[in-house]
């Protein structure tokens, strides 16, 4: 039960609406991942940039919706996402931070109201974590649903982005090992929620898309494909924060890996 | 034949690329509407606005994607929409453009190569006409597809667009008076294509969203709404257009209504 105060357990997070895993959030009770949070409502990665660099970063979603799906971008300095989350607070809502100077991970935080900057425009994209529900009325046996400590693996692929300004690198991919007899149902069901990542970039061989060896994780951790199943990748939200590193940006706020901001969205609403 | 160059005829462009229609405009051999142009190709709406602007229309089209479902926004200075269209000029390319000045329909131009600055930004996003190969393909009678001058009725709406910065008005809609009998599969259909405006906004009362008086078009032609027909209304892409005019930007440069750009894209392509 990784961060979670000892009054509440993720069964109790499932069941609560956006905002109210919101303000649980926001009161400082739950530090944890945001996997099954208000299941149903789509989670969203974060990330925050200086107003230089807003345009510029918003062009690169545009042109690589597949890991980077723009879900909402706040008014310069207004951190409520009152599209997608009228109400919050992007800099108190987010279980964990991350931050990065120059391109280096140096500090991860569970409130960034001390940051926060005039000059800030906050970015919401896409997160597969929106479509469990999906996966959990399908029955898909995904091995992240079933067991508690699991998490899907994630990896930096050689499928570079189509870069913008400052902007550019390599797609991250996230895994799941999928019965094969299930897997057109699952590339079916996927491709339904572009929002959140779509159908898989591939699947099968991991060498194709440059990734030797499925146990050196990047981030998440090591799945186990196992006979009969095959692994699929889909692009990943993480894109932003390896771009972040690659480039070597002076500052950029993300969420931490796997702990996601939960929007008032429907998983099910059409993208439009 | 508006505007058609007398060797070609609409017939003509139907069964063109998208890049062998862009060459017949740049060449001046077109300047009429873009109506059945490369039938199945996406066509896009066309905005240029100087960059201290375009972070401000970006989060605009995002915030309403209805009206505005963003294609494309190209680098800042760079006429080449690389994404849908590599080797376009969006100078050139358009069969008819037209000037805002100080929110004011000031010129209409064939070319805007002498208008042109290190500092523009242009944004494509989505346009109706797109999907007439798939109401062929359908069956659906439309009006404007079977009678060369007709033309879809476009309105000034009552609903309000999400405001972004200094960009705020009404969505203007355009009207298809459509067979009752074939209403939800019209509505189906559209939905199917969120960049092209997806389902209808509004169906059955034109009073409920604001118009009056469906003979009373702002842009485009009155349509007959017949006996057992029902006027169905689309958010529509010159809906940037009501809002340059709403809110007297100092430049603007669009498309002249109905005098669409032709990308690349497959209209079937998902949006992704």
């Amino acid at each position: 039960m990784d961060g979670a105060d000892n009054t509440l357990s993720r069964a109790d997070l499932e069941g609560l609406s956006a905002a109210e895993v919101r303000q649980v959030i926001r009161d400082g009770r739950w530090t944890g991942t945001s996997k099954r949070h208000a299941l149903g409502r789509e989670q969203a990665n974060i990330v925050i940039l200086r107003e230089e660099y807003a345009l510029d970063f918003m062009r690169f979603c545009q042109r690589n919706p597949k890991p980077l799906f723009l879900i909402e971008a706040t008014d310069t300095g207004n951190p409520e996402p009152k599209m997608s989350a009228p109400g919050a607070d992007i800099r108190t809502d987010v279980p964990a931070y991350r931050v990065y100077r120059d391109g280096k991970a140096v500090e991860d935080l569970t409130d960034i109201r001390h940051l926060w900057r005039d000059d800030h425009v906050a970015f919401l994209t896409g997160c597969n974590l929106s479509v469990d529900q999906v996966m959990i009325e399908a029955e898909i046996p995904l091995p992240h649903l079933i067991s508690e400590p699991v998490w899907p693996s994630q990896y930096v692929s050689n499928i570079a982005c189509q870069p913008a300004g400052i902007f550019n690198g390599p797609q991250v991919v996230s895994m799941r090992p999928i019965p094969k007899d299930l897997l057109v149902k699952v590339i079916e069901l996927t491709s339904r929620f572009p929002r959140s990542h779509g159908g898989p970039l591939h699947v099968g061989d991991p060498a194709a898309i440059g990734i030797d060896d499925l146990d050196n994780v990047t981030w998440g951790k090591p799945n186990l494909v196992g006979r009969g199943q095959v692994p699929a990748f889909w692009a990943c939200g993480i894109t932003a924060q390896a771009v972040a590193c690659e480039i070597g940006i002076p500052e950029m706020i993300t969420h931490k890996p796997g702990h996601m901001f939960v929007t008032d969205l429907a998983v099910v609403d059409p993208v439009r």
